[in-house]
């Protein structure tokens, strides 16, 4: 029997397991310990489904009689109020009760609309996620985050609501482009700097194992994102604070990824850059040296990331970085407030001058350094 | 200035206040104690607008500098996504952020959707509820449901969801027609036999004040009503148990609101006729005698409410109201479960056999015993 390990995920009653190791979709108990229900419905995506969908509607069958799965459209483009109702459609069409079991088989598009079909359905159903991108095992399988892009926003609808298990098999990432592989590894990267040291000094030991899908430098790398977000998010599920440190790299990312156009550059390739640029306000405003942020893109550039912004505007780029961070959602009253690392493993939120961000996003998206 | 009783909801972290009274929205300081934010919208209907939405406006300009209306269309019809959507939309549009407040001004469709888009928009934001109809003011004020409806059921889709606040402004009622005030009566007299019956005994005594709006007696119903509810719901946060007993007259009444197609009978009054057909199930099951069933008949008459039930199918009419039961949302596995009452303010539920249910249906639905 392949080994796993388990990250418990503390959220009083709603708490729950995350199993994590390689082949755990060739264990036939993995789905065991789950409540009763009189249905199950897997929700994958008809990229995910030809690979793994009979395995985990195999494996469902030797717990629950009436196992159903359901293939969405793939992408991001599709993370809408109308592939939800499709969920709700379906969920209706066979009866769906409220001990109906989700299981959601996919990356984040499909972990984030299954966990909110689940949370709004009757006003909440039991939901399993079974992560097949590293990004997704690493990111949406804590933190109970569920939603849906607006025509006007990304992920401007959904609700915090939590599984009852993850099940992140590392042997599924086989069938993961690289590319793709590379975006996930930019959430694990940043991990390190934001609160655990050792273990940012771990990833630059065995980023090229991580690179070539070891199964076991990923089981533990994914082991180490989740314990480390688990605490940061057992503290303050609900976003109020210190949350907020995960999103390093992100306030930088997501002008990236709004200015590009979403889909043009994959959400961890925004951040892979969007690091970059916060290490380097980092030191700008005295918080660690150049040594440090040199580690750092050394680091994501061999995670196979982008190291340099794209020019979002010729005639005043850094401008509009800073319009476009400035109507983040995250942003209060028009002030940025960004995430700055000290160094010594920890993180902070503060505003900093426009010329100081002016100057680090003029550096960061006309050279390599 | 006019007086006023609060109804604590004890729901630990997301505690609230319901206030009752008379004209308490002439009270200038009414929507003090809430926090602060950056703007407010009041979310609210077509028909209510003309008469409220400008007081209410003008009330929360004296602690918020931005306060926006949106009306939407008026009806049941209207709770869908694709209303919902409008809200999203505006708030989209007007730049709301995390701590924009939204105040939901109507019925329990208002409420329902306001609550269910402050549940979703960004994953959480504020809202208080100002229910202007005798319903949602002792119904939806406690106990967080929100939600929308599917095109293949009724409130499939939705939240729990608490209110920062809830003002019931019994003078509102005024403008309320006399068939809604009867329906909105259904829900105060359940709580009688269900839970508390000096309160039946108090509405016996005070039906004919209730049906001429005497603000003082409305206060009180609403003030207990909510009290009721409040308890149930404290120790049932979720319905998982129960909250359930609060469905009396329901099961019945949900047969009647589908059969004869959402929005012939007001649900009140399905559930008028409903309480008529579950005294008489308690009745058969010997829990009560026929004093008491005679008891509740005549209050639930006097209050206005139809305590004959339609006949939904000329050939097998038992077996139609049977089957509509069978496949409510509330049965599991096609069991349907009876909220039943004691006699002694007490409910509960039990399973009952198919022939003493048609034996009942068969009578409630063709004389006005």
């Amino acid at each position: 029997m392949p080994a796993h390990s388990t990250v418990r995920i503390q959220l009083a009653e709603r708490s729950y397991d995350i199993l994590i190791g390689h082949d755990l979709l060739d264990q036939s108990d993995i789905f065991k310990d789950l409540p009763k229900a009189s249905s199950v419905l897997v929700v994958t995506n008809t990229t995910v489904a030809p690979l793994y969908a009979a395995k985990v509607q195999a494996l469902l069958r030797n717990q629950y009689q009436k196992v159903d799965v359901l293939s969405l459209p793939d992408g991001e483009v599709f993370k809408t109020w109308e592939t939800l109702q499709l969920i709700f459609d379906d969920l209706l069409q066979k009866s769906a009760d409220r001990k109906t079991l989700l299981v959601a088989l996919g990356g984040g598009v499909i972990g984030d609309m299954t966990g909110f079909a689940a949370a709004c359905y009757m006003r909440g159903i039991p939901f399993v996620q079974v992560p097949t991108t590293l990004l997704s095992q690493v990111d949406s399988s804590v933190g109970g985050k569920t939603g849906i892009n607006h025509p006007l926003g990304k992920n401007m609808v959904g609700a915090f609501y939590q599984p009852l298990k993850v099940i992140c098999d590392s042997s599924t990432l086989n069938t993961l482009p690289a590319k793709e592989l590379s975006a996930g590894l930019a959430e694990v990267i940043k991990y390190g700097p934001i609160a655990d040291l050792p273990f940012l000094s771990w990833l630059e030991a065995n980023i090229d194992l991580l690179i070539q899908k070891d199964p076991v430098a990923l089981s533990y790398a994914i082991e180490k994102s989740c314990e480390i977000k688990a605490y940061v998010v057992g503290q303050d599920e609900k976003e109020s604070g210190l949350r907020a440190i995960l999103n390093f790299g992100h306030t930088f990312g997501h002008a990236i990824e709004a200015g590009m156009g979403y889909g043009q550059w994959l959400h961890g390739e925004a951040v892979g850059a969007g690091m970059v640029m916060a290490a380097h306000l980092s030191k700008e405003l005295g918080f660690i040296d150049q040594n440090y942020v040199n580690r750092l893109v050394h680091l994501i550039e061999k995670a196979g990331l982008p190291i340099v912004g794209p020019v979002l505007d010729a005639q005043d780029n850094a401008g509009r970085y800073l319009e476009l961070m400035r109507s983040d959602k995250k942003s209060e009253a028009g002030e940025i407030r960004f995430v700055l690392i000290s160094g010594k493993g920890t993180a902070f939120m503060l505003p900093a001058p426009d010329d100081i961000v002016r100057k680090v996003i003029d550096r960061c998206c006309q050279s390599s350094q």
